[in-house]
């Protein structure tokens, strides 16, 4: 060790992950790690990470899978995901030590950050920190572009969210309400559902594992159809949803949770025919190319949390510790609201 | 009989088709009509028939199916479809004796076209009037539509279309290579591909049902992946072609022929979440929704005609009569080109 060394937590993967995540694919490892900037490392941040997000797609990094947007997890390396963190030290003139930022960093209690291209500094503080891994922070800013700019939303329209009570779900519900739409969300226990009516106001909602016809769980709801399907989950979901959209309706793909732990072999999707009889577009969007929206976002959205018009239902694992187990509950739908893991408060 | 009645001769469908469809599910029938609209019949046109089209979509339409674009067709009642016809008598100013137009109509001599709304007038007679079910009719302007409206188009992009001979198909593929696209069609017989490549000029063709493994043949053709496929099958031609989009493609889903026989149970599709690794945009479309774009269309392809800068390939059939069977083959992909019946010359 270095004079300035000290030790590292972090969470590492073993070994890619076929079927459903569990914890022992991960790893608790201590390593060492020096607090500055190594010589040579230009635009890079030393950071201590604060906060860590649990995202579903961080399963598909887990697999080994090629031609996605996001490389897989190198096994024997810490897990990547989306964070806050404090800068500890920089060789980029923008950032400096003490400054907060949020973007991808390592499931470890420090960082090395090699490019701060990506990187997003923190300039309001008057709102949790941890709000930057959820609704300030990439799934905030998901559910922003995708309702606002992929599902073309229209004053009265009628949308229906699944695996709606989520980090992304919960917001374009919100996001929806407030535009004048009629909102529906589907989830996967009576608690996410009176979560969605009671706290989000969705005007309505249903628990998907007690419906033993998704169909008609959709027709009751959605008398005359879906204009907006937000889609989270994928498979027997996106088939029933398929058979109810409207004329022109819109499906933003932001994500397919249900297939995430079967991607050898993916559930088939049989209705998509409607695609053509209804002139559905159907369309998969990813938060990156849409950032540069993001300042204008955080003026839309900040008020609105200040003043209350906004909800936000966070599920807080503490201790990087527990990531593995906080990370894992996400495909058996444990975390109620936006799974974040505490590394350290400050 | 009145005293101008005709005999009319007619193809009805004779119940709802499960199925392959097949001649014996129409029936060719005799009946008598007055060549003249009826007293009271405003806007109506009573038709002579000269060619009928037939296309894919039809299929759906002999299907008890509900929320369609198209209806479906009455048993006992004459097949409705796209055709060009001489006006024979009107009750509309806009349409006179004589007069040649496109539209939808009977497949029988004569119709009663009762709302001239959807009829367009036949302008120019220096090509083959047979040309209007088709380049200069409803699949061409679905063509030109899909290719300049839905797939977004950009020089160099990679184009691939399916059931690529037919009377879409075709086209789209002339277009794609007029704009500097690189284009690949599939097709189901030697003939077919041959066509394809010699007389349509598409940079690569397969036979689909020669590929043991449809994914590899396209990995052949496009070995830096597909930005446009243009829809027209479905099934597992759609399953190997999501594995092999480019970031940010597009899919303009004209139709799927390969599920029009099984309705009931269509073929999973499991690569969907391609759409959200890839952003790829998949909209369904029809073209009655582009029909404003048709004059503009005539202008740029009547010249490209002309020129020859164009090849229009028809599969011609003889004779109401002949209509049944002519229908029946686009399912089994007898006809090479565009299906057409002649009901009359003139």
């Amino acid at each position: 060790m270095g004079e300035k060394a000290v030790s590292n937590k972090m969470i590492v993967l073993k070994d890619y992950v076929k079927g459903s995540p569990k914890e022992s694919d991960m790893l608790l490892k201590t390593s060492a790690v020096e607090l500055r900037v190594p010589d040579g490392c230009h635009n890079a941040v030393l950071v201590k990470n604060l906060y860590l997000s649990c995202d579903p797609y961080m399963r598909t990094r887990m697999h080994k899978i090629e031609g996605s947007y996001a490389q897989s997890y190198e096994p024997g390396s810490p897990i990547v995901g989306y964070g806050v963190c404090r800068v500890v030290d920089s060789s980029d003139p923008n950032f400096k030590n003490g400054d907060l930022i949020w973007g991808l960093t390592g499931w470890e209690e420090y960082s090395l950050i090699k490019s701060t291209e990506g990187l997003f500094k923190i300039e309001h503080t008057d709102v949790p920190l941890s709000y930057y891994t959820g609704i300030l922070g990439m799934p905030g800013t998901t559910a922003y572009c995708g309702f606002y700019e992929v599902c073309s939303p229209k004053k009265g329209d009628t949308v229906f969210i699944s695996a709606a009570s989520g980090a992304v779900g919960q917001l374009v519900g919100q996001f929806a309400k407030l535009f004048g739409c009629y909102v529906v969300g589907s989830a996967g226990s009576k608690d996410k559902v009176d979560l969605l009516k009671n706290k989000f106001c969705f005007d309505d909602a249903f628990n998907y594992k007690e419906e033993p016809d998704l169909n008609a769980a959709l027709k009751r709801c959605f008398p005359n159809g879906i204009d907006i399907y937000f889609e989270n989950v994928g498979g027997k979901m996106l088939d029933a949803v398929l058979g109810n959209m409207n004329m022109k309706g819109r499906i933003a793909v932001c994500g397919m949770i249900s297939q995430y732990n079967n991607l050898e072999e993916p559930e088939g999707v049989k209705n998509l025919l409607c695609l053509v009889l209804k002139r559905v577009r159907m369309e998969g969007f990813i938060v990156v190319d849409y950032y540069h929206l993001y300042p204008k976002y955080l003026e839309m959205v900040l008020p609105l949390i200040k003043q209350g018009k906004i909800t936000y239902v966070e599920d807080v694992a503490e201790g990087l510790e527990s990531a593995p187990s906080a990370l894992v509950g996400l495909f058996s739908g444990r975390n109620v609201g936006k799974q974040v893991v505490v590394v350290a408060r400050e």
